[in-house]
């Protein structure tokens, strides 16, 4: 028997672990709700159909891709050999899987749009709340499995949208306490004015600004000069990375390198429009910030931790104007953000912030000190969990110390005693285990007491 | 472009389902803190290994397997395809799918505790409430994807702890309107001597007597004449499946069918051991209750819907004392039950049992009627947010009609309308939309009116 192990980059989470995640995702959940946002949920699998060539070349291999069932009927082999084959190549095809779990919740959240656009109310608040799978190689703070906590709009082109979805990044991330985070912004249409004085692509212009954080300014003029800019292009660009100061100012220098560039003027608006109805919130005018997925066309957010812990990026998101044209539905133009949640943990973690009482635990635990004694105690219990107080009575008769260790390991607040003795006066002792007290309690008043 | 779909089994869930899953997760929730059992979540995915053979072999072809990555990696494509060779042949082989996708909480949680035992205070008692995937035939209230809801105990043999999940059955239920549920009784120790009385094997006459409620007693008679029981065999297992009457009737019956077999004799004390601390709850003994996965070695459990709805089992359970030797770790017995929450969203609904305020929409529906005027509704649109107020401000400007229609869609509670007029009076027109009762209201005030 080989000894049991989790595949690589799954975790399992004990209870700790549980109660504090479930801190983090109920803050973001009330925000999502108090914002006019509404659950969905959709399943861990999609038609592989539906998520392949959404996520780029990297992305399709990350995808983890479920086998189909009964390839062993004869009336599958042929298609699913023909399948194996394309698989060896390197190819992508549905022969063999025709589904495969989740990489996003963007993508699921567009199917499910262009599948009930009719019935949807307009603009359609959603937001969701569930785990993804990539198979990227697993290294600290990145995992296969992650929850993913998405809201989004669609149906309407306001920018008030993009304000409210920077608010709820406030509000999160002040109720959690991280009080030094940043909202850089940036808006897709200053990137496709650039790319285009500069004559190049924008989607390698942007790709590789994308990776200025990881690899530095020279490796990515490098990337530029390896895909055919030449120095004037790659000078603008350097020029464009290097612009720097207040908000103000980069506004400045922006409209310095464009001069009229009508597409660069509506960036540039979006992004004033858009800071001065956000006087609370620690928004910075990032130039530099590009984000890589190709579907966003205006805005586009990153949340960066407070700067004392080296994590990054902590959340992100943006406008598109057509995702669910991907599925036949087009004019559908939408905003979201993402927030994330693993990492989030992480900073609460190393900054010590949440908060204590999250593991508090159980209420009140009866000793077992015979079979009749035991037979009362249930009963009294049964009466507290019936008033909704917690606790548990040990599962067999054992000595005290055996039993108290038990109360002790599991945090409860109570002990109640009820030996031979006890049983005769109909008085328990109820022990407070916090500070060690104990007072004689009529069984009748236990209730009563564990209440108050 | 194909239009984009689901795969079959497989379902998105909009607000008001999801609404209505969570206000059963709650009420499961509650019950198992309240009985003192801990959170533990896995992941969705696991070493095919620690599932194959662990739910015999139709469980083995319903897992569903995920493909490795990278397969047209050189150093992976004769391992991948020595495993596809032996798929088409209908063998399991972990060399083309490494991983595969839970299917139940129970082996990942043996898994875990296999893995942690040294660690765990025991009795460990966690509850788990994921979805799992098997690749079965999708039918109506049988889906690929779905949630239990499992609650358990490693590491004591006591019978208390069948107690406590009984009552937790009866606690859920009860609060959630379903007084008219019946929870089945059996022990495999019975069974066991059945088996033995008959010169029969355990697991044949198990599997047998699990499909009764299919299939019918022909049918099982069939079956087990199949597998060789003779005449007077099948004679003494139809007299036994014909028991009736009263839990002490049959506790009678038994005794009398079993005189001197020291297993039944176990069996049939636990079984009255049990019963008597139960008085709420509704138990009943069935003899014909046998569940067919195999690790079961004592007490087994089943709960019924309520009758006037046709939907079967909504729950289920019972004691094993060596689920984690499948895993090397011998020695720790456990019991546990599980809920079938897809099953019991199913009677809830057919018996209009959700409480209508679940679908309580948002508080406050700010107009748009400008853009000077949206600066001032979204200002004190912020106001009631931070104190906790659900609200939302149209996102343009657009015919009144319009705005109220979405707001009517999405069950608002009260309309602010800021006109040029309220801007300059400084006094909004409040709507209290369920009535259509409307009052003046100074800016400054409007928090504390929608408050109260």
């Amino acid at each position: 028997m080989t000894k049991p192990s989790l595949p690589q980059g799954m975790r399992d989470f004990s209870a700790e672990t549980v109660r504090k995640r479930n801190y983090i995702f109920n803050n973001i959940q009330k925000a999502f709700e108090l914002y006019g946002f509404e659950p969905l949920e959709t399943p861990a699998m999609e038609n592989l159909e539906t998520l392949l060539g959404k996520y780029g070349d990297e992305g399709d291999k990350l995808i983890f891709k479920v086998l189909n069932n009964g390839l062993n009927d004869p009336k599958n082999i042929d298609k699913a050999t023909a399948g194996f084959a394309k698989v060896l190549e390197g190819k992508n095809t549905t022969e063999l899987t025709e589904r495969a779990l989740k990489y996003d919740l963007t993508i699921p959240f567009a199917r499910f749009v262009a599948m009930h656009h009719g019935q949807l109310t307009l603009p359609y608040k959603r937001y969701q709340m569930q785990p993804v799978w990539r198979a990227d190689r697993p290294q600290k703070g990145r995992y296969r499995e992650f929850t993913q906590c998405d809201a989004d709009v669609v149906g309407s082109k306001s920018l008030l949208n993009e304000v409210d979805l920077a608010n709820i990044y406030h509000h999160v991330f002040t109720g959690l306490g991280l009080k030094g985070y940043a909202l850089h912004i940036n808006n897709r249409k200053i990137l496709a004015a650039l790319a285009q004085i500069c004559g190049g692509d924008l989607m390698t212009i942007t790709v590789a600004i994308d990776k200025l954080d990881k690899i530095g300014e020279e490796k990515v003029m490098f990337e530029l000069k390896e895909n055919g800019l030449n120095d004037q292009q790659r000078k603008t660009i350097s020029s464009y990375l290097n612009i720097i100061g207040s908000n103000a100012d980069k506004l400045d220098a922006l409209l310095k390198l464009f001069p009229s560039d009508a597409m660069a003027m509506e960036g540039i608006a979006e992004i004033k429009f858009i800071s001065e109805k956000l006087p609370e919130v620690n928004l910075i005018l990032d130039p530099t910030l590009a984000r890589g997925l190709n579907y966003y066309t205006g805005t586009i957010f990153e949340v960066k931790a407070p700067s004392e812990v080296k994590i990054g990026s902590i959340g992100g998101g943006g406008r598109y104007d057509d995702l669910t044209g991907l599925f036949g539905v087009k004019d559908i133009a939408g905003v979201g953000i993402s927030f994330g949640v693993d990492r989030i943990y992480d900073v609460l973690e190393e900054m010590n912030l949440f908060p204590p009482d999250l593991q508090k635990g159980l209420q009140v635990f009866f000793m077992n000190l015979g079979e009749k004694e035991a037979n009362v105690s249930y009963n009294i219990l049964q009466q507290l969990r019936g008033a909704g107080i917690s606790g548990e009575l040990f599962h067999e008769i054992a000595k005290m110390d055996k039993q108290l260790k038990y109360a002790d390991k599991k945090s409860f607040q109570f002990a109640v005693i009820i030996g031979s003795q006890e049983l005769q006066t109909g008085q328990a002792v109820v022990k407070t285990l916090s500070t060690g007290t104990q007072e004689k309690i009529s069984f009748e008043n236990i209730l009563t007491f564990i209440k108050t």
